[in-house]
């Protein structure tokens, strides 16, 4: 016997979470099933930087307070080559800003808001497929932490599963979108420390690149670029260090116990389609954008309110939004590919970068930065493309 | 027993003719050579693009009246990309322009100015090399048309001698720079025929790149993408307009009989130095940009600008300016490089390219043409950074 709901939603991440409460407001009932436990999702540390436009859907719609008091507004950005630093003052430049407010502290937010409001909300269930997709009763069939199967039927499928998106199957198959792999990794720490900058640091070095982020007075978040294949373990915490400090010429780092890392691998990825008759993907299920530019979650909040937006319509019959969405969503994600592409290619060292390639990098860093409207033209895709309202 | 003059001049393209023109402003002799006839100085079909301060230069000083009143202002370009056209108004977004005014109309202007000037200016005259170029008189060793060595004597030697420069290898030997070659060239028309657009287009398409561009109301030269590899003859007229009109999609353009075609291969070089003890080059002896941007007898110019000023110093006794010259100068260099690389790749159909190269070539054409910053970010570089004053 299958439960019924009007949206069914898999994929408990900022996208799935924001649509069900966005949803909710417009009296839309929801399932939201995730194959985690809601300590995982609570604890994993993801991006930190969040859009204005994401600031202001969080706050607006009462998803997240926590953000404006506990999130700490960064008004720009250094870039960092030939030893110095360039501050790129976004709020000088277009009066808008981005905040650091770690994804994990989003989602606890989300978690509480939804509950709260009274949200079917269910952890350790695992979709297993979509099925009858084009119907107007497509189906998601799960199978909860028992391994007990059950059926979800709705009038849509949302598939906000990230990037091994079972719902993606039902619509575009397998792989079934437009990929871009890189040469290289990210190597991530957290340590305990004082920050060594008041925003974050985006450094070129001939050594390669590194990323000097916060988290709070006496944790903070670095990384650099290193093989795709290097080992977390390998590097005792002074190589490390030395890594660090050698990618941020001129900057001092402060040094700390590092108590986490990891290897984050990266890549791009665009499905071919968002949207196969009722069934639709978002965020990372439907793309993934390297982490140079952090368009990742604000890019999955784009596309939930534009969702939102379309199916608030389909149960007014005006399905054209609906008929719409993968296009109109698409050319912010195209917009964010490239964005996050130019930072990676700008910032990074390529393995197989002539003295040519490495001297024309510096000259387009130095355009820009020596530009007002170079870097507004950063600024405004850093801090985020206008929503749809 | 050689020839003396303050400053022997090895080239009588635009660098060499325009330097020997605001050096006798300030009084100094010079000594122009070129293996070339005035004829084939005059006559070769090269760029056409004059940025407003070169203009300036040009007009301000008297070495071309004409610029201003044959060439045509032309106010912006067009970008083309998925069937549409998109106007850069280079006006209204900086308040500067571009001028359409080919090079050998430029040298036509320059040669008479020289010559009514008094200046030394010798063609069928054949640098082949330079000797003691880090001592106080430098030479340079050379033949007529005749065979006959001659030799000059100088206080300084510049090399305005082009891609395949003489005095480049007494400053850094060969190949002696930076190199980036690209996989693929232009087939370039002239062709009789009323112009198809008031202004340049660069048209990226999924065929490859196309460049509409002007000569006058009967004459247009026109380029598309094609192999480096590519015979010049081998195509009909009907299969160059079929090139030309398929990568051109959303623009009809008007036909004609093709009475040139040539295969520009081209490719990005930067010297690793400009300037050895009393020996400088300048111009393609320096550096060679792609055509895309239109960078190439502007950059000459500004390098010219810039020496002219080092040299009339040196005569008063201050040698920083010089000492100083080939860092100063490349800074221009490196961002002409770099925007030339960028208007290439974002145009141009890389062959290796993936179906996601090609949507981000096609997602950075919208986000330029999107933002009021990015379209000024552009016509900041198209029409020239400042020169130095």
């Amino acid at each position: 016997m299958p439960e019924r709901t009007q949206v069914a939603i898999v994929g408990a991440g900022p996208a799935g979470l924001l649509l069900s409460h966005l949803l909710a407001e417009a009296g839309i009932s929801s399932i939201v099933i995730d194959s985690r436990t809601r300590e995982q999702i609570e604890t994993t540390i993801r991006a930190g930087i969040l859009e204005q436009g994401t600031v202001e859907v969080l706050h607006e719609t009462g998803a997240s307070d926590r953000v404006l008091t506990v999130g700490d507004r960064h008004d720009g950005i250094y870039l960092g080559f030939e030893g110095e630093l360039h501050h790129i003052d976004f709020t000088s430049l277009i009066g808008r800003n981005v905040w650091l407010y770690p994804q994990h502290e989003v989602l606890i937010d989300l978690i509480a808001a939804r509950l709260k409001g009274g949200q079917d909300l269910r952890f350790g269930v695992t979709a297993q497929r979509v099925e009858d997709a084009e119907s107007a009763r497509p189906k998601v069939i799960a199978t909860d932490a028992d391994g007990a199967e059950l059926t979800i039927e709705a009038d849509g499928v949302v598939g906000a599963d990230g990037s091994r998106s079972v719902v993606r199957q039902a619509i575009v198959g397998s792989p079934g979108g437009y990929f871009r792999e890189y040469p290289f990794a990210w190597f991530g720490i957290l340590c305990e420390a004082p920050p060594s900058a008041d925003e974050l640091i985006y450094s070129n070095s001939p050594d390669g690149f590194a990323l000097i982020s916060q988290r709070s007075p006496t944790v903070q978040r670095m990384y650099f670029q290193c093989d795709p294949e290097a080992d977390p373990d390998a590097l005792s915490e002074a190589q490390i260090w030395d890594e660090l400090q050698r990618r941020t010429p001129g900057t001092e780092l402060n040094e700390g116990r590092i108590f986490q890392r990891d290897v984050l691998k990266f890549r791009s990825f665009v499905a071919y389609e968002m949207r196969k008759g009722r069934a639709v993907i978002v965020g990372d299920a439907a793309h993934t954008v390297p982490p140079t530019g952090a368009k990742g979650m604000n890019l999955a909040v784009a596309d939930v309110v534009l969702l939102d937006r379309a199916i608030r319509a389909l149960l007014e019959n005006d399905e054209r939004p609906l008929d719409a969405f993968s296009e109109t969503a698409m050319r912010r994600v195209w917009k964010a590919q490239q964005f996050s592409w130019w930072m990676t290619s700008m910032l990074h060292t390529m393995p197989e970068a002539s003295d040519f390639d490495r001297r024309r990098q510096v000259a387009e860093l130095r355009t820009v930065t020596d530009s007002r409207a170079g870097m507004t033209y950063l600024a405004e895709a850093y801090t985020g493309w206008p929503l749809p309202r």
